[in-house]
């Protein structure tokens, strides 16, 4: 089978199978088919509504492109790249920073951010043995930009999760033309979940994991702000959905006893989150990096078990235009800043769009075979009865 | 009314009376008379049994001192005393950590904790403006004890929430006294949550805060270590019990939508938690670091807003005498340390422990006045009813 | 004799002796005598120039108050109160920055700074065991102030160095009324060094240490900005002064080897340093964190060993009003902020006002005896001989 | 002229010419031809002795390998490996700590050491757009070692200056090809020093930069342990050797006021530096970092001005074998570490051998020009005429 790599529009037009119980089944990528989202359930994390696309890309500006990398029996991988706005992103550096929950992971670029509170590049989120490939990318796409001709230092922000259970990942299947593909893909519209881009080859919770998204408005009593949130959800633990016990009533979670008469070790939960956050909010560094610590704080919402061997890291920025550092400034530049205290709406709405992202991620992530192994989808009607069983959500 | 200082072993005896709906009432202190804990409504967070106490005191050698403050109309405080071990805290020093969740407070020694790596002293908790007394009182008592007379330098630990909404906090009514009596009452038995200690002024949620604790144990094949919480539960956002949406079910919750015709600013879940970490787990300051942030990300499974405003810290420390810092070790000293890969279980324990500590502060916590303002008890009928709507507690 | 500007009443009364080889001795306390400041030896480290009084006090606005506390043969100890401006320090928050070189040391308040970047207390430093009792004058000092009733949360910056080898530590001489009279008799003239005020007990690198204070005016095309320094100085390692290898030739530095025949510890330069830093340039906490860096950096260009026992911090601030956080601003606020790059020259200036102000501590302080020690005054006429045999001074 | 890359063993064998006055000029390139090290000119910074190498690889086991690339008139750049020991270095982690001094950097795999405490590949220093390169090299590498056969998870360490003033930084120069021949090539023996390797198109203090070590040996009372230091300097300030003023007597340094009548921005000692610290002491990474902070500390002693645009950061490792984390270990480990106290003379000892590790860099360096600039070392003669004039050196 011939390489296999699809941006974000044409995620949609992939032929679906469908399986024995239902659910549909895709031989890897593809945005979810007819799968729901999270809210198609009924699930209505927290106080705060969504924007319009539910998406990261509900902040003005923000930009989304993906590669989903699909060849033979062992390639299931890829790139997901979020851009800040639309122009040159290393001559109006957006405030960024970055939270680190547990760092058995290889984020590049996250020093330079904590030290200038800014960020200069696409953010790019792949494999973990692809992240040298995707930084020299991410350079080589900045120096071409118009205008970045004397440009001699570029700090690109990588992050990843372990696709190594489906995806033959020491095979370095993740190229340079794949990063840059997934940047000049990049457009506003809606986001393609599950098995796509960078959630390729997800795992999460004992099920196939990948890209999620959700976002909030804030009401105009507090501001009106939008934030959104995309993750790539690999990890796992006990899971939590709306509240329900999805993960003991399915019967798999972190650390169940092993089947009698056998030893066997037990599911640590092992994995990881990446959480990018964006808000059109004019935060600086300071607050950007504890509205990051509560993202990594919401997956605790899901049931994560951040076990030892997870690269949990959000990074956030605000898109707000005057805060941007840019070319040629004055010493002295003026700022127009929120007060700490009017973020704290905006810290309970990342919890409740991290939270809904995770579970879009594993809602809308299709069944994948890859290495041998076949991860399933979460089974959407078995989800649906436990949560109607709880009164969890709402009524039809 | 005289000072009325009890320590945890005189809190059962309190004559209690009974509101008109049937919940609790103390003028304030008590240890939640005959409220129930989690486990007596069928809350069972997580895949983890709990210690015979279900407290912090069922990690060995562990003690727990309690001062409750109650004077007049507006003195509603205390002090709650942490002891890792029954001998010299100062020459044998445990492995200990800290982790910021969000630092608006004022917890002190948690730098020369982060540099050593070890606490030398009680781990004191009170009101917000009494840690300079507190320090003082914990200084004092290091000096005195045997073994001490050479002493000059000692780091006290000293956190707090701020009950200023039911405590004349500004009047500065928790002495020295109070906080050596806490540390000298301090015992292994059973701990007194609620309304008690230095959970005495607290506010959860809307509801009265306080005290909480509970333990858990690991199965054999994972170490069998036993891993205990303490928490000053003094925080907000949107009430989760067990996975139901209590708060949005009883009305009370961060962000909702002011009254019709009322500007009105919003609850903003403002407000703090402490949380003590114990475990008899080989583990050294680097992994009790880690422990005690999932300590604070565990606060999100309770619906935490994490605000602006609050002071989110957690202190861990492992009691295994084998990693103690003593007098006189020659230059290159042995350790048993567990591998870090063995400390997940320990990130899921503490998870649970956690949550189910905070429930258990809420549950046992009384209806308070003070400084003119009543605070009720979360209505434990109200709770029962909501959970058993959800079918998410253990049948009878 | 100079100006002997100190707090302490009773200061005032000493009585000053001369010491065989013509330098001021004292039993304790005072402000140097006619001892000279590095400058007055034609020390000049870096490149820009001082301010007219070479102290923390070339920023306009920041006052300091000392107070001398020296009672019998075994008290030597004392407070020096540094503020940020004249108004109400809580109700303009300042914004602040601490780093931490090495955390065996005591400070409080450091973590609060660090997440809200703002300082709304005076700065105290004391001796290590009165910081419970210095927050706890710092927080009542606040609550009175007019305007501040309403006031429940305080966050009491204090920091210390350990003068137990000269003073009776143990014995809790500092009252809070000593702290408050520190506080209160602050003023923006020049500021005594030596041993005085909190340095009275100090000891550096084998001889008396104690307080100094330096200044830097950048020049006009590097924006203009005054910058301050006022450290404790109470440590050790192989000093240096204008580069000439001054601990080696007067045959006192950390490490040499023990006298033949016998074993002995070596001294491993062991002490601490606290450093607060003062500037009107608009820069904010992210900014003056890496400026607090830099003035512990400083330290090595004085020889310091940074002992694994020392607390070397540095609190750093901004008096630029644009920048201070005031009650009852708009969500959203206006600041002018320099940019990152227009701080670099600070970043000079801070290392080398560092650097003069240890030595100025040096130079200025007297012998003291106290339990039964004296320690002696770095003796100023070799150290003369010292920097003209090295030709690292101006001629005169 | 075809790519010229030479190994450590290769790098004495050099042509040189001799220039006007009499200093060794090197197209570029090259370990120092006859120019001295620090020590041939007397220079002895601090108190204790160094080893036999006076070099990293003192530390036994230490590997040192370098790639120097000069291509045509434009490529001026390298590549710089150290590797812990010589057995399988994923499978055998070394406890290991980075140090953030400044992080105007891209230094690659911080986070993972931070939260791990374990290094698990070669060091790699290179220039700052070829990060991404060497990431991926250095992936590679680990894959196909023996033993690597089902590694799935690589952190590689790299490091960088930037070189872009005398190399065509802009184009990649640097290939997965050099990085592995570095890591190959690398030995145990004597370190090249000055414009080789990493430090091949490096400046510093407005002189040519590049690689430079050194070590120390602790004497046997206080432990007999071995620590060795190599820095890739490429930064600038008010340079201090020896203590002597060297930068204001050859009339080169930061912030020196612009010539008469013109404006010009000032030289802001901009730059940056990365520090490897190694070490056979048994400590363990909390004490790492303490010891990684030191050698950034020690910056300050050469006259590092810590500008704004710089990426100071060091990593320090311990190849004390009972520390390294291994495969297949026991949940419960046993360690000899070292107590805290007794590192105190390790980070006497790295103040000491960081200073000397940048004097050897640059005086070893040589002239190179490259993107049409020429950037002289350092003039010996002057350099040795100004130490002698300050009596600052050892009589020969």
């Amino acid at each position: 089978m011939a390489a296999f790599s699809i941006g974000s529009a044409a995620v949609m037009l992939l032929a679906l199978a469908v399986s024995a119980d239902g659910d549909d089944v895709v031989v890897g990528g593809g945005g979810g088919g007819d799968r729901p989202r999270a809210r198609d359930l009924g699930i209505r994390p927290g106080v705060f509504p969504t924007g319009p696309m539910n998406a990261i890309t509900d902040v003005p500006g923000v930009r989304v492109g993906q590669e989903t990398i699909i060849e033979g029996q062992d390639v299931r991988t890829g790139v997901t790249a979020i851009l800040s706005h639309g122009g040159n992103l290393f001559r109006e550096k957006v405030p960024g920073a970055v939270f680190v929950g547990n760092a058995f992971g290889k984020l590049a670029g996250s020093t330079q951010v904590r030290e200038l509170g800014t960020i200069e590049t696409p953010i790019v989120l792949t494999n973990t043995l692809a992240v040298g490939t995707a930084v020299e990318a991410v350079v080589r796409w900045t120096l071409e930009q118009e205008g970045n001709e004397d440009v001699r230092s570029v700090n690109a922000v990588v992050g990843e999760t372990n696709d190594g259970g489906l995806n033959d990942i020491r095979g370095g299947h993740v190229t340079a033309e794949h990063v840059l593909a997934a940047i000049r893909g990049a457009d506003e519209g809606p986001v393609a979940e599950g098995s796509v881009g960078a959630g390729t080859g997800c795992e999460a919770f004992g099920w196939k994991g990948g890209i999620g998204t959700s976002s909030r408005v804030l009401p105009d009593r507090l501001g009106g702000w939008r934030l959104g949130v995309l993750v790539q959800a690999n990890f796992g633990g006990v899971l939590t959905m709306a509240g329900a016990p999805v993960g003991k009533a399915l019967g798999r979670y972190a650390y169940r006893p092993p089947p009698e008469g056998q030893g066997g070790a037990a599911d640590r939960g092992d994995g990881s989150c990446m959480i990018v956050v964006a808000t059109d909010a004019p935060i600086d560094a300071r607050d950007l990096e504890r509205l990051a610590a509560r993202a990594v704080f919401a997956l605790a919402r899901t049931g994560s078990s951040f076990s030892h061997g997870s690269g949990d890291f959000a990074i956030a920025f605000s898109t707000a235009p005057g805060l941007r550092e840019r070319y040629g400034e004055a010493a002295v530049r003026t700022r127009e800043i929120l007060t700490s205290d009017a973020v704290s709406p905006l810290f309970q709405a990342v919890l409740e769009a991290t939270e809904e992202a995770v579970e879009n991620a594993l809602l809308r992530a299709t069944t994948t075979t890859g290495r041998g192994r076949t991860v399933e989808a979460i089974p959407v009607d078995r989800v649906r009865a436990i949560l109607e069983h709880h009164r969890l959500v709402d009524e039809p």
